[in-house]
């Protein structure tokens, strides 16, 4: 008689595709985002409005193992930004502070080149490179935007608590202190505090 | 005259050599576990202490950009185990459920083969399947495990909430409710609920 009582071995069900970062599985959430959802977030406001609204500027994959809201649990994401730019400013992420926002966040290149732009509450910016490999944390209290600086698809990961929740609004009203504008074919982080 | 303030773009500090998951930077930590450090773990004492207890069996890098203990924040990881067995048992990780045992945690493989063994309060059992891109959820109130099955290294990565701690207490008394053996050359799990 054979009392061995054996466990099923599972799949996870989720994976990630390090070709490119896409996160694979029945529970991933795809966001897109229009040029025409981003709107006063460029400075050209002339070259927004000539530009195809329904152009596909960023894509966003997620997964949310526990509810929104919920303390002490996590979520996990890939972002994608095309190549482009608005006026001299390149394609960009709308950029959010937390609703929690003593809340932190991971973010890690995988795809491409870029810029994190970052912001405190007293609307100091500061900036990191965005590379294959570059590994980001995003402190509490702390905006934060990504920018596509290269001719390609700009792709990164991030990682960051279930109560952390976006507020957009700050954002929206006030925008950032600094633009990440194309001079002389070289992208230079203006401030404009 | 020109007014224009540029603002320096910084290098993040830390990276992840995607080759092998290595995270480089200056605040990386280190940790490496021998064999003499996992007492109690094997079921087969006489296999262990047989065994070269110097002998490496895990290493663990993170990188902590807020102090332990503290909420909202994040921490990031890596861990390579090597391969082997203590007897029938391959090499794993000591296991653990969090101090706070309602934070949850992200692993994903990155090299190697393996298994995550996962344990609830009521001490029930599942395990999911590591391999290179696996990404995996650790929910509240969970023991977590891992195991490497392979030939090679298994090396994973990992993302958990600041706050969450370490109880390895709970393991080191009472163990896992189920034992991962390799059995007519395949890696089985036994309940021993």
């Amino acid at each position: 008689m054979n009392n061995i009582n054996h466990l099923l071995i599972k799949d996870a069900g989720n994976s990630i595709d390090y070709d490119n970062g896409q996160i694979c599985g029945n529970a991933v959430h795809n966001y897109t985002k229009y040029l025409k959802d981003l709107s006063h977030i460029f400075e050209d406001e002339v070259a927004f409005s000539n530009s195809d609204g329904n152009k596909v500027i960023y894509l966003v994959q997620a997964i949310f193992p526990v509810q929104e809201g919920i303390e002490g649990g996590l979520f996990y994401g890939r972002t994608i930004i095309y190549p482009g730019k608005v006026g001299n400013e390149y394609y960009m992420t709308k950029g959010h502070f937390h609703k929690k926002a003593d809340r932190g966040e991971f973010y890690w290149g995988i795809e491409g080149e870029g810029l994190l732009l970052l912001m405190d509450e007293n609307r100091n910016c500061s900036a990191e490179k965005i590379y294959p490999g570059s590994l980001h944390y995003i402190s509490e209290h702390i905006a934060h935007r990504t920018i596509n600086t290269g001719d390609s698809i700009l792709s990164f990961g991030a990682c960051w608590p279930s109560d952390a929740g976006h507020n957009y609004q700050e954002i929206m009203d006030n925008g950032f202190s600094a633009r990440l504008k194309e001079i002389d074919g070289k992208p230079q982080l203006i401030s404009t505090k």
